[in-house]
């Protein structure tokens, strides 16, 4: 592509913030089109202004229709929920206002859902999913570095051209992490074990402990182990609330073989007197194979 | 107590490392008894050699009957299965070299056991527990200001005076840490809930992904979020099997606590539709009772 390509965010949080300042990072070199110009539209416009006036964003967008005018590369960075719903929008009232060119792209945790409801609209569409985060949310939370030397699953829908693919692989590699091409029911079967079963499994142990008569008492002593195993349980609701509802069938079947293992330890700390070198045994193995990993 | 108090650590890992070095860090106020002699007797004896190097240990014992030599406060500081062994070889073999008016403690993570182990063998004993740590192990990982600000729970057996309670609340105290007295079966249930099902539940995470055919694959994608989730499933075997043994009535009790959750989830992700509205209500909620714990 010729001339300063026009890359429109949709949604201005963690992620869409984290890539417009690793676009605008000091260090990155300038492309041989010169510098790209950045656009964000946002329902919460404070982010948007915010990095407008830190010289993040060439521009705020009142409204998605202006967002997306002769943008070239359109990134949904909302929760899932809220990418079905503009992907529908984008296939009905705001599809007159989408260059015919334009290459879709999004940041969401799930894929299949959002490559399926594309294919259905007959959009251009390539998901993507950096493999990073934090549970900080929020423009405010937004890092220049966030996605370096991480993964960025890329995942074609079916009318996606050999250009759009270009397009998203170079927004990933222009961000510092690494592109890699994944089917989109694989990608939510991996990213199901690595990182949607343990958000629920940090909910399901937050809320097993709170619920207790004595939590408070219990929650006093708490220390980093408890941070750590809760923290996942702290982030957006609205987030993994639109993954548990997209990747469902996944999760549960992941979280079943979770209650599996958990069943394994039931039995063995129910036995009359426990078998301390087998249970040594075994969490050494599982230390091996972690460290492996 | 007059004159320079002797206190021997026996085993000498992350917390009786620690231990020495918080009593040996330079800001530390001299009592008016002049610094205390610090002990330590490890089966491993490059730790304590290393601090003693370090002016962290005035004496490196031989063998324990060595260490309890003169001590009028002896620390176990090893895992709990440990801690029932050198309480059995203190009531037993080592009895002749514990002076009569030694106070015995420990900082292992369950209590009500070795309560009971040190009260049926009729020695001075007040469990004690620390409320913090790390995966790391060894004296390399001890710091000096690990138990700064932290809960250090005390638990006096039946045979304990009360100048044995108040020096272990000494320890805590000069080591940085709040002493907090509790009943030991208080403690195990307690420390269940937020520190032993957290970590079984690391371990079953854990488990249930590095037994996937894919599990290659999906650790190479995971990020913070496992990290966090599995990182206490990292720390020493020994230790973890002997939480497990020591308290595992009170630990499959949580466990059951947390798959009732599970299974409430799995009910939610069952369903045709999942109802996005009720999961994030649900999410938000967790957050909230983290939040205010």
């Amino acid at each position: 592509m010729i001339g300063r390509m026009r890359i429109a965010i949709l949604g201005f949080g963690l992620i869409g913030g984290s890539i417009a300042r690793a676009l605008r990072r000091p260090d990155r070199p300038v492309s041989p089109s010169g510098p790209e110009t950045l656009v964000a539209w946002s329902r919460h416009p404070e982010g948007p202004r915010a990095a407008r006036q830190a010289g993040v964003l060439d521009e705020v967008a009142p409204g998605l229709t202006e967002a997306l005018d002769g943008s070239e590369l359109i990134v949904l960075a909302a929760p899932p929920l809220a990418c079905l719903t503009l992907l529908d929008e984008l296939a009905g009232p705001a599809r007159t206002a989408l260059a015919p060119e334009a290459t879709l792209t999004d940041v969401a945790s799930t894929k299949a859902a959002l490559v399926a409801r594309a294919d259905r609209l007959g959009l251009r569409f390539v998901g993507g999913h950096p493999m990073a985060g934090r549970e900080a949310t929020g423009y405010r939370a937004a890092t220049l570095d966030l996605f370096v030397d991480r993964p960025w699953l890329v995942c074609p829908g079916e009318s996606a051209t050999d250009r759009d693919v270009g397009r998203v692989e170079w927004l990933a590699t222009a961000c510092g992490a690494r592109p890699l091409r994944i089917d989109p029911a694989r990608h939510d079967a991996l990213v199901a074990a690595i990182s949607h079963v343990p958000l629920v499994l940090s909910a399901a142990l937050a809320e097993s402990v709170v619920g207790r008569a004595d939590a408070a008492d219990a929650l006093a002593l708490a220390a980093g182990g408890w941070r750590d195993m809760t923290r996942l349980a702290t982030g957006d609701p609205e987030m993994g609330a639109g993954i548990a509802a997209t990747n469902a069938p996944r999760i549960a079947a992941g979280l079943r073989a979770t209650r599996a293992a958990i069943d394994a330890w039931l039995a063995a700390l129910d036995a009359s007197e426990p078998d301390a070198a087998a249970l040594e045994e075994r969490l050494a193995l599982v230390r091996r194979r972690l460290a492996d990993g």
